[in-house]
This record gives structure tokens, C-alpha cells and sequence, in this order.
């Protein structure tokens, strides 16, 4: 059987049924955007793995090594913030062609550092090896949090409302610049560089975990069309987009309108945001997009509802159903 | 200026000397087996991560998917054991070429299954991705040790004995048997066990660690020629490596005879040994090496000795000074 015939999750939820089993009481294995394990009464450790290949996450001709680097690491930063943890040490494997130049590496670095350096990152560890062809990079990270200020994505609940904590689609759309090689202007620039430097949410990630009223959270790495699924599975419920509700940067409004792009459909399915997709309690969100709003100075967007099991996952645009035309990203499918 | 100008090592040393910077009290970064993290008074976190490459670490035609994912796993408990540690939870990343077929990967997790449980390894977390063309695999590791039962490479003494906790070559024999399609018999077919199913030595270096007499530890991953040459560094001194010391199983000693080879170079070159290095106070080495003995039912065999820094690394056979043909492994030259 081909791998392509069952797809990324459903390899995913093959080999987590066989991991999941007879953990110990307090340790979450696969299945969310860390591992937790208690250390003691007030904490817990976070950790994470990605792993970015070369012509598959990124093409060495359309970044630079500082960007790749920054990114690396933002990537896994992003998945601690997205239960709320706070990211401590990093560890870096990377496969390396022989043909690659120490000086492309020193940038690579340097990527790596500044996002550290900002953040307060130690990087602890790693391997280092040659790569018969392509450049793979894994990080691994650890963070911390307190048992109670964890979120999961199996915590949502019937009639919370769904936000996002950023825009959406614009890293989908600078995608779509590099992969046309379209005209480089200002908003063009911004969504290529919202697509190499994404910012991890940690401040806001810590910040909506130690709120009893925020139910379940992750990080948007796949776009909300898959994300979204992933809570749904977890928690054992439905949802509802109302696609009109994302809020869209006005840079990718005026790219989308130029090339005659759906924004609606790249900030639901494009992938890579790497802000937040959250749900809250249904009367404490008013108070709490308000609060969130006055601390970080950016919107905590209502884009829809969750709904029960049978539901499914429906989209609303313009008033009426809509599906999407292409949906979130699956590596083997 | 080409990677591989300054070679493998000079790269980690390159980039270590930026990370090693400035970290906190306690905290041990790139440089050893495993990076360690203080918990509390009497635990610390021990991390390691490794990454292996198709056509680089393996070749998928000469090694069973269930034996790939046994060694994916046992030569990071190997790095948990070179410090003396008890390994706990992996993480795995895998990058996938979109014609595996879902059996081999189900087998290749059989593998990983059979030594985690065998070793009571929960497996928490990883990265599965789609790869263009080769296979790349990463493990990340986490293990616990006690504060003052960790070995480095770095505590090494003038005159301490160096010893191996078990023959050496044998994964080196193996893999030439692979490499040259050689004639399988009983001899071979250990030799090529032993290259495939490494047994990392979590028993021996847990009790080794617990030794003050004991003084630096690391596991054999490079062969001894390359691998001495890191706690030489890391400890500032020279040694002696005495090659007719070197324990050499019979079965290699058979298979040498048979083609000709030279198991006194396998030994010291051949790498991925995945035993442990250990430098032990002399007056101390008589009785731990009995000790060892009844415990492990194995020798803890006496190879050399820890010399200062300026006789750098000489090798004796037959009572002459020698000098290697081949040289542990590096990626970059």
C-alpha cells in the first residue's frame, strides 16, 4: 500500500495508536503541537520536533540561508507557543550537501541566532551531516509551562467561538510570489516576508493559556481548512468558517485584487500563518478580545463557531455555504 | 570556502564556539554526547539528538526496515548511555519518499517498538513529512541522570587507563561485509548483526557513571581513532593507544583472516561501535575491571593511556609505534 493512499494523518493516527498506548498519568505523546511531561507540582516540559526538507518546505534559490535559519527555528518556537508554553532550548540536526558553502552556513546561523538571541533561546545541541542531495534540517525544541496554563487541542467546546490571533493568508500569498516569481513592490515584499520570517506567538500564547475561558489552542502551521480539522478530531466536534470574518491583511487585498487571487480562499487553506487558532468560551469572548486587543495591539478575530460532531465542518461566505476550492497541505496525498 | 576544507569537526567546533557562549550556571551545551540541563538538586535533563541519512548512515537494500528502526533508536540511547544516563522519551522525524510503502514504514516502526520496550523508551512525539528522494530519519532523545553521576569527555587525567566496555570492529567487519556483497556464514552474518543491532550500553554506563574513579566517558560512535581524539580535545591531553590491546572478537579475527583484512585497523577506525570509551583512575582500574566483570559478565578492557597534551595521539603494535591506514569518519572530507 502506498503512503500516498492513506495520506499524512491518517499515517499519523496509524503510528500515534500504537505510541499512545499505556502512557504514564500527565504525559500527552503524539497528537498535539508538544509532548507534555510533568517535572513536578508546577511544571511541565514541552517539547517538539519539525523537520523542513529541502524543494518540499523551502527552495534554497528563493530564500536566504539567514531567513531559512530564522525560520527553523520560528517554526518549532511556534508550536510551543501554541499550547502556551514558553520555549527555553533548541537542537539543531541538519544534513548538509558537500558542495555547500561554509559562508551559506554562517548565514544559516546567524538566522538562527538573531530569532535565539530575541527570544532567549539556548541552543544546547545537535548533529551535524552530509547529505547526498538535499538540505534537511531538524529542530527539536523544549519549553516549559504550568500544568494548569496548558492548552490542548482537544479542549474545544460546543459553541465557542473560533479566533485567530493574526491576519491570515498572508505567508500563503508570498508563497504564491515566489513560486510565480511575481513583481516585487512593497506589499508584495511584506507577504514574502511575512511567508520566511513568521513571528511566533509566544507572548500571546503564554498570556491566552492562563485564561480559563480560552478552551482549546494551536498554532496555525497547515491553515486553518486542516488546522481547524485537527481540533475537530481532538475534540470531537464540528465547525463553522464564516470565511468573510478572516481577516486579511490589506496588503494581500490589494496583491489578490492585481492578480485576481480569492484571499478568502488563501487565508483559509495557504498555510504557514503560524499565529494562533484558539476557542473561546462563547460570553467571555467580548472581554477577552478586548483585553487581548489592548495588550498586543492586534486583534483577536472572531472567524466562526464550533458546532457538534455531526456538524462537520461547513463554510459560510457571503451568507450562504461555500467549500473551498483547495484545501490545507498534505505531504503524501 | 568548501565545507569540506575544514571538515566535520572543525565545523561543530566553528559553530559551537558561538553557541557555548555565555550559557547560564549548570547548563552543558554542544560538545558532548548529550547536552545536560539542570532540573533540581538531584536530577538533570540529558538530551541528544541524531540524524541519519539514506545512501549516507544506510543503505535501504542492505538493511531491513525493522533493523533500520532498532538502530534509528539505539545509537541516540547509545549517546544517553555515554553520559552515564537513563534514557526516557524519543521524538522521531521522518522524511518520506512518496513510493514507500506503508508496510515498510508499519516495519520500521516495529523496530523502533521492539528496543523502546525493551528498554521501557516512551515514544512522545515527532515530524512526519513527504521527502523528494531520500529517506532522513531523526531522533531526539531525552534521558535523566543524577547531578554527580554524569561522565563528560572533557575529565579525562594524565595517566588514566583508557578502556571499552566490548569488542570493537565488529560493526566496522559488518559493514564491509556489506559493501563488498560478501559470502554470508555464521561469522559474517554476527558481524553484520552487530553493524545493524547495535546494543547501546545503558546498563554499563549507568553503573560506570555512579564510579568516582571513573573520570570521562563518551560512547563509540566514530571508532576509537576519531572518537579519543574528542575527549583529547575536550580534555586537553594527549594518549596511547596500544592496538594489540584491542578486544577483537573471534568472529572478526575469522572473517580478517579470511580476506585479508587487518582487524586491528577495523577496530581502531571502523566506527559505530556504540560501546563506551572510558578513562579510569589507574590505581582504581584493577578492581573496577573485576567488578565490571561479574556484573556484565563482559571485559572492561585496558587499551592505553591518557597522556599530556603534548604527545597528541600515538598508537603502539607489536611494540613499535604505528600508524593507521584509515581514519575515523568525517562527513565533510
Amino acid at each position: 500500500m502506498k503512503l500516498s493512499s492513506i495520506g499524512e494523518f491518517g499515517f499519523i493516527k496509524r503510528i500515534s495508536e500504537t505510541f499512545n498506548q499505556k502512557l504514564p498519568e500527565g504525559i500527552v505523546g503524539i497528537g498535539d503541537d508538544c509532548a507534555v511531561i510533568p517535572i513536578d507540582k508546577n511544571s511541565c516540559l514541552l517539547v517538539t520536533t519539525d523537520m523542513l526538507v529541502e524543494d518540499v518546505h523551502f527552495m534554497k534559490e528563493k530564500i536566504s540561508p539567514f531567513e531559512l535559519g530564522y525560520k527553523s527555528l520560528a517554526v518549532n518556537l511556534s508550536d510551543i507557543a501554541g499550547m502556551g508554553g514558553k520555549p527555553e532550548s533548541a537542537y539543531i540536526s541538519i544534513a548538509i550537501p558537500s558542495e555547500t558553502e561554509v559562508e551559506w552556513l554562517d548565514e544559516f546561523y546567524e538566522g538562527v541566532h538573531n530569532l535565539a538571541n530575541s527570544e532567549k533561546i539556548l541552543l544546547l545541541g545537535g548533529d551535524t551531516t552530509k547529505s547526498p542531495d538535499k538540505l534537511v534540517i531538524n529542530f527539536t525544541m523544549l519549553g516549559k509551562a504550568k500544568p494548569d496554563c496548558i492548552k490542548y487541542r482537544s479542549t474545544a467546546k460546543v459553541n465557542d467561538i473560533i479566533c485567530v490571533t493574526d491576519y491570515v493568508g498572508d505567508s500563503g500569498g508570498g508563497l504564491m510570489i515566489l513560486l510565480g516569481d511575481l513583481e516585487m513592490n512593497s506589499d508584495s515584499s511584506y507577504l514574502v516576508q511575512r511567508h520566511h520570517k513568521p513571528h511566533p506567538q509566544i507572548q500571546e500564547g503564554m498570556w491566552l493559556a492562563s485564561k480559563p475561558e480560552v478552551h482549546a489552542m494551536m498554532d496555525i502551521s497547515d491553515g486553518i481548512d486542516s488546522d481547524i480539522q485537527r481540533i475537530m478530531e481532538s475534540s470531537g466536534c464540528g465547525a463553522l468558517i464564516e470565511l468573510n470574518k478572516l481577516p486579511i491583511s490589506p496588503a494581500l487585498r490589494r496583491v489578490s485584487a492585481k492578480y485576481n487571487w480569492d484571499p478568502l480562499e488563501i487565508s483559509a487553506s495557504g498555510g504557514e500563518d503560524y499565529c494562533l487558532l484558539v476557542t473561546v468560551e462563547p460570553d467571555a469572548y467580548e472581554n477577552l478580545a478586548s483585553e487581548f486587543k489592548s495588550k498586543f495591539n492586534r486583534e483577536l478575530t472572531n472567524i466562526g463557531v464550533i458546532k457538534d460532531k455531526d456538524y462537520g465542518l461547513q463554510y459560510i461566505k457571503n451568507g450562504i455555504k461555500a467549500q473551498l476550492k483547495k484545501h490545507g497541505y498534505d505531504h503524501f496525498v
